[in-house]
């Protein structure tokens, strides 16, 4: 039975909350779930949510239902929520300036986090805390020496604590949604390995930035020569709002160019980043794309794309799938990182230097090794590979 | 070294005359062709065209160059097209009001076109002809009787010579880049896989249509539940205008509605279909498609694409793929038809009963089919499914 | 106090019953209501809804909360709705396959109809009845007699019912909303001069093509030559499936293609229609539209237009405009028709020979008339040309 | 005879030299001219390029014919372009980092420039160099300090070069096409109508604006309140990418916003801004455009606009129509500046508080205002008012 704990009480986790509520009580279908009409082993009415960490102080201390409707305007909140609280989390350099921590209180404050989170006795974590700029960890003294000065970005702080935990309560899983190169640390990745527990990450493959990778997927299928490719984001939430401050923002920027190159197999001149904030859209994300490509005997194409989409859904779908993925892979003895998990569900799959890959490849491939483990005497596991 | 012969001369076959050209004298780079990186044992410069078969009086008798530079406007026409000539077609009911035969002339202009074909002795044909309503034959005495009567479709008389072809002087492949259902005709199938000869087909996959089913794939792949999906299209050239006549589109929506059913799985409202004409737009057609879809939590979102494609290029380099393709199949003794490669490169792909793929779905067992034809070590064809 | 009749209880007449109420009330803004802001001497809780005409037997009888709740979904419904009620309106020829009215029934019917009529006694009648196709009337004594025969479209008996009224009760205004020549027939128009009697119409401008008008006009302004239109609309409500049909379709087209012409003073090759019908879409349109064009020194541009909109509440705010400005002109002896509100209003704006104009000129035009109304003193009714 | 001298040889102006020297030649139609069907009293042949004043050494000295091939690949120039020279024009501080010029060489420069003025005699001056950011002058005893100091924006030195020109040589036209408030300084202006000269600007409306304007005003027309606009810019040529710094993209936003503000007459979000640099583009702009408003009864529409235009084409054809524009004013005794030119050439249009209006009402009253002087015997400008 799954304990799942999640960092930062925004919209995706109110929404991953909510309808994993309305699902176990059959009021939704299970939609926007990849992988709900697999087999795996765990069913939605064993996931349990067992707490939230967050910074921000107007929401520690209240239960998910009252989060969700003082800041997300829900009206009807399943009941179970009531009994799901909000615990303090690390409110570092990154957002002291929204939620300061002096440095006399940082040790403290580590420790009531970690005391949390043993309370709280997560098999799985799930961080979908705010976007934080930072560089990927080689090396565990590093790590470790930044975690207690204060200089690790939150998510790899969390991450140092989900080692902590792992070695002393047992394995468990670390799946990692923002931009912060957790599962791309090697350092963390290593650790993990030796305590037996699992790290997913980093990034979570939402918005218009997968079905780019799939478009040109069927654009490299077709030997055509994409010339350029504009994708233009505006939204309307908070989080969208912090993605957008400088350093922030060069974070996304980084995760998602590298969908061009990875898919098509050459460089094109490109731009794909969050662009705007405008109020007016909430949640629902505009979403406008433009690529022209050469085909045969020097024809000239163009498909241009415009979405609205509702984003932290979308987030909060993948979370329902990954609190079963990782429940799977945790009971057959996995740890370190699965690759074919990272690829599907993450913009800048781990472990470092593994190459994007369209969506659709990426999702053979996870059924496959999925399959796989159900079914342990197929044949192995046929990899779909990207360049013929 | 393959030698093709192509009925019908319109925009398609006139980009693949000069395209296939300008590839051999390295002037151009095989955007368009989507194998092009795939070594299938024949280049580029071994694939010839020996002649085409047209109905149009205007272009009987001119040779490849002349009709290019006439009807579709290119001024540069590569030298050794001069030499490619244009013969009499099947002019048979379905167009008979354009380009007028009388019941008594039927016999004597099959033998005749039989007579060119013999002459031409091509190891490929194409046939890119205008669209043409008809059913498919189950029986090969029916198909005989009609083809006698003048009553059969053009496409499906071809497809009787090329038989009686292969009867003769051996195996050949003939491939149908048109609606009418040919390689979805059981009957010439059958016959098909008794001479050793190849048949694929039908209705050659440009357009929006690939593309769509690749976005559908896409939502199905998160299982977002699909609402409704409009698709509009509207071209400017003659093929198009054909299309647009009561019986013709007929042919083609039957052709094309199935890609909801087949990659989401289940049925909903659609509108898929050549919606009109528009001369302004010339080869250069203009599509829009709007597919509304749930998400999580009850989330709704749309995606909105705008194309500008020109198709007679995009199917001109399906041709070149298939020319190689056909060729390899053929060397390597296969005969009948074979659904990986229809369920790629065709609308409605044969044998009859196949259910629509994705593409990317279908490019994958393509490629594994014809590597480990091109690598016989390999351990077999993984099949990628549909759904998990 | 504008006494107000509705012929046909669709989705639009449904809104416009409920939006005015709301508006009363306060609950709604006037947004969608063009003029809301201008002071036309009648005020939105002076217009009252005296009762709907139908030709469905489901809904005669009823109130118009009951249908606004069973056939369009509305949950609160203003209770004031409740004493509204539907009436036994006229089912002609055109609709007889669904609401069938014998021969010898029919002057009976006709009869019935105009006791109704009399007894709402309406100052305007407003006609949202399905669209009909029929040609227009030069002859009085023609039209009579088709009448009398069953032979006239539903809209052009109800104009001729009243003409009747208005001879005998005195002035009213009657607006028709459908496509349906009624204020383009000669014949209506004469008589209801004769009556003092103003007859506006036809075809309520909602959706597309009036923006479509505007974006020409804006081009126009910039001597850009437009190379070609094309206007897709897809729509999911009973009112668009009936669109659809052919002979109604062709009604349509006849009215919308006017505006390339009209609006840019010369004609290029457009595509100007309803498209299709997608049930999925309900009363939420989807609307696509390409326009390339040629500006300065040969470059070419393109403008891709995508719309979702709901055309019921846009039509019924014109509605409530149209109460105002009809009893504004009434109280101030007009007769006949209008041009200047036509122009504005409607699609294919009477009296017959009226040219098209884009939207942003007709309402510059309709404001000033408008304004030398309700301030007599000014200069004259400067008029805004078009082509220059 | 109206001598013309271009400030700045960017695609923009070459278009205008090639374009105007084919009008002439009859080669082209004048699409893209928005008044070329008026009779102004001048005509296209008429109109003399006399030179060009450039900061890049590489085209200085050079003929127009020159840069047009090296710099902007055209390949057929006319030949009279052979004619005429590009000069040193100023190197401020904006353009110092490129075309470094130090603060001793600053003052002679400055005369050198304005021999070559001098020397030119023109009527009209263009300028279309590049964006540059600064303040308006109220002063003009501090506009003459910051001058000498190299201080001053170098369209506002040329500005102040222009007026030392009419106070010597007489009245001319100076039309600033770029941002930097020129014709929105009042020192500017007050110094012109004092000396007979005439200064139209700021900002050529070329691009998206205009046309989200005139969408806006079709929108306001209807009474539908728009809830937030969204419009994304990306282009690919050099004076794209040159906006894109922080600090003229900061006159450029500051240029753009009021017309959400101006033409509804109520604020909402907004993010109307150019977005980003993708060189695939080249001179061909990517846009796409978000609107959300509400109708009738609480509906919400959306209307999404996507365009690929050529910007520079389109500047050129204003600056064709300004020239003969210019050229009647001037000679009809007009001094300081004239707001209905203004308002429909103009993004921000002067004097300084000028509000922005709708494209399509500017273009009424700009129409209304030539007619007038050029049929004086009309009853005088009537005005088209904004808000009813």
């Amino acid at each position: 039975m799954p304990r799942i704990a999640v960092i930062g009480l925004g919209q995706a986790a109110t929404h991953f909350a909510i309808g994993l509520e309305r699902l176990k009580a059959g009021e939704i279908q299970p939609y926007g779930v990849p992988l709900a009409n697999m087999d795996l082993g765990v069913g939605f009415d064993e996931l349990e949510i067992v707490g939230f960490l967050e910074v921000d102080n107007r929401k520690i201390g209240k239960t998910v239902s009252e989060v969700a409707r003082k800041f997300y305007g829900f009206k009807k909140v399943p009941g179970r929520l009531s009994g799901v609280r909000v615990y303090r989390g690390l409110g570092s350099a990154w957002v002291r300036d929204l939620f300061p921590v002096s440095e006399e209180e940082w040790p403290s404050q580590l420790e009531e986090v970690y005391r949390t989170l043993k309370l709280l006795r997560p098999d799985i974590i799930f961080d979908v805390s705010t976007t934080q700029y930072s560089r990927p960890y080689k090396d565990m003294a590093k790590l470790e020496k930044d975690v207690y000065a204060g200089k690790a970005a939150p998510s790899q702080v969390y991450a140092y604590l989900a080692l902590r935990l792992a070695e002393e309560e047992g394995p468990l899983a670390l799946v990692n949604f923002n931009p912060t190169p957790v599962a791309n640390s090697q350092a963390i990745l290593s650790a993990a390995a030796e305590r037996g527990m699992l790290v997913f990450g980093d990034d979570g493959a939402t918005g218009a930035t997968p079905l780019t990778a799939d478009i040109l997927e069927h654009l490299r299928e077709r030997n055509r020569k994409v010339r350029g490719v504009a994708q233009f984001n505006i939204g309307g939430n908070t989080d969208f709002l912090s993605l957008l401050e400088e350093s922030r923002n060069r974070a996304k920027e980084y995760t998602k160019s590298s969908i061009v190159m990875d898919v098509l197999g050459y460089d094109v001149p490109h731009y794909i980043r969050p662009t705007g904030f405008l109020e007016s859209l909430g949640d629902k994300k505009f979403v406008a794309m433009h690529i022209e490509y050469e085909s045969f005997n020097g024809a000239v194409d163009e498909i241009i794309v415009n979405m609205r989409v509702n984003d932290s859904p979308a987030l909060a779908g993948l979370m329902v799938d990954l609190a079963r993925v990782s429940w799977l892979l945790l009971s057959n003895g996995f740890s370190g990182t699965v690759r074919q998990v990272n690829s599907f569900y993450m913009k800048r799959p781990a472990p470092p230097g593994t190459r994007s890959q369209s969506r659709v490849i990426a999702y053979q491939n996870l059924v496959h090794m999925l399959e796989s483990i159900r079914k342990p005497v197929s044949r192995g596991i046929p990899e779909v590979g990207q360049h013929p």
